[in-house]
């Protein structure tokens, strides 16, 4: 007979002040104190509760929006924010990007036994801080811990709960020839911003990541241009170049853009060209694409300069009958190049 | 310059048939035909959407539950169950003992590089059956693919809706003295198979997890009793101990528990006193603690036993007005013993 799991005989695996131990996820006191003092403490009043199997929401009259996602990012801490942020904005946007008001967030960790406790503070700190900038709660937790190996740090779930205030579904589907494609800022700052920092490539200013919350923009854009909006997304893993082929696929339209007008940073195309990286295909985590009603193109470019967020929102093209291509760039050389679906792992665990 | 992450010059790293890999874990055709064939085809129609950012779920008039978890079980696979079926028990489970319906679940996928795409296909199978046996509809999804050594295999979060049919509510401040604990089952299945499993113990049979759904019991239970129900916990990590801990913080009472009457299995039996495990502090997944008002006892007992999966329902004990210590044990050496809450990771990595 093989030896039993660590700490089964007897009680005595120690439990740490200053790192994750897999005592902090069996259930018992260690757990309770965990949970009370690194988790449900720096998330305040109001958010989680500790003893209770499920949270009630109350009644919602609204139409009801849900949405999950789990973050994984490498490294924890990057230019321009960290897991912990990441969590709440890249949920939160899931919603608005469906037309629906953000309310309410789950929050489930995987933390890796030997983390530093003051790591798992900081990120949680993070994930209090972006929760009340978006104005949604916290209802449900939950914290597992393995063994060290068996995860990298702290992965991160986090479920949302959104209304939708208007009965507006926005969907690929809606999109029309001759719609135009719009882009909220400036692109690839999310996915440049994790790989130098995984990789310390050493660039000078560090390329930064655009992670931040949609909600309030998305909810302007819709009041402005209701049906005019057809439909918005946030360009995360695959960048804009995975929207377009949805979209098309979708719409059983083709997605035309001029490379020329993509809105892109100095030291963005520096890092892009000199790893050969293409920004179309590289993530984003507040940054999206929006297909509108042509004549509603100076409207929506105000909605999105007034948000100081959106610096540099631009038109990148327009929807057209679909012909062989799926999804089109003009690269300035004189003919219209497909653009092919990402199919392969350009930059892994970005978000 | 270090070099830069893998197939981010080019991408060409291959798409295997036979395991998962980075590339259906980057937002392109990869994962996208990952979660067409091996995801959302065993979810069946009426299931997850693909190409949307959040789900509707339409209006919903009663009062909300949510609940979230996160499943690291270790093995994926063991006698009763796997991390498949127990996802979705678990998040049932939470809500069942709140008193509330599951209707909606959502479901996020943490996959380590290299995992055989037979693997993550017997888990999606055993989701989908789990979530058909349960009535919930899998309503929005997520994956992502960590580099090998980054996770162990499959990681699971579902985050469950459901909705109360009753306003009421039950809490364990509610718990009064006299009244009684009973336990649906025989204790500590799960946490004694997890562990045969892990460390293939050898044991002939194999003690094989409770793993089950318990939302249609609690109904009945909620139906029956009405208030004279005063809360009900599945016992999970940390066992019936930690929910007794939990009941008399709560309800500022002492809880009683006679150990004569717990029911277990001889081979449950058997394995804890090899082990020297107490089995109040081993988790289940199927079986659960209900306190209720003395008087509806045989009503609880006749319920119980009217649900198959429940054999040997038992009354193990009762609340008392607080002495000295939290919860008590009688050991039949004539004195009661006081029951720790458990401390330390005695079972890690069991749900």
């Amino acid at each position: 007979m093989k030896p039993v799991a660590r700490g089964a005989a007897c009680p005595a695996v120690p439990v740490s002040n200053e790192t994750v131990t897999l005592s902090h996820g069996e259930g018992g006191r260690a757990m309770r104190r965990l949970i009370r003092d690194q988790i449900a403490a720096k998330l305040g009043r109001g958010n989680v509760q500790l003893h209770s199997d499920a949270a009630c929401l109350g009644r919602i009259t609204k139409e009801i929006a849900i949405t999950t996602d789990s973050y994984v990012v490498s490294p924890l801490f990057f230019p321009g924010g960290d897991i912990g942020s990441l969590a709440v904005h890249g949920t939160v946007n899931d919603l608005a990007m469906a037309g629906a008001t953000p309310c309410y967030l789950t929050l489930s960790l995987i933390l890796e036994e030997g983390l530093p406790l003051a790591t798992l503070g900081r990120v949680i700190d993070s994930v209090a801080e972006a929760a009340s900038n978006c104005d949604v709660k916290i209802v449900a937790g939950d914290t597992k811990v393995v063994p060290k190996g068996a995860a990298d740090g702290i992965f991160i779930n986090t479920t949302g709960v959104g209304v939708h205030s208007t009965g507006q579904r926005m969907t690929a589907s809606r999109i029309q020839p001759g719609d135009a494609l719009l882009v909220s800022g400036p692109i690839a700052r999310h996915g440049l911003a994790v790989l130098a920092a995984r990789e310390s490539l050493g660039f000078d200013p560090p390329p930064e990541s655009d992670s931040a919350p949609l909600h309030r923009i998305a909810a302007e854009l819709l009041e402005t241009l209701g049906d005019d909006l057809r439909t918005m997304r946030d360009a995360t893993r695959g960048g804009i170049a995975a929207v377009m082929h949805e979209w098309a696929e979708e719409s059983a339209n083709a997605m035309w853009i001029d490379e020329s007008q993509l809105p892109l940073l100095p030291e963005s195309r520096g890092v892009c060209e000199l790893l050969g990286l293409d920004p179309l295909l590289v993530a984003n985590e507040g940054t999206f694409v929006a297909a509108i009603a042509p004549h509603r193109v100076d409207d929506a470019l105000s909605v999105m300069r007034s948000h100081s967020r959106c610096g540099q929102p631009a038109q990148i093209g327009h929807a057209r009958a679909r012909e062989l291509s799926p999804v089109l760039v003009s690269r300035g050389l004189g003919a219209d190049q497909p653009l092919d679906e990402p199919i392969a792992a350009m930059l892994p665990r970005i978000c």
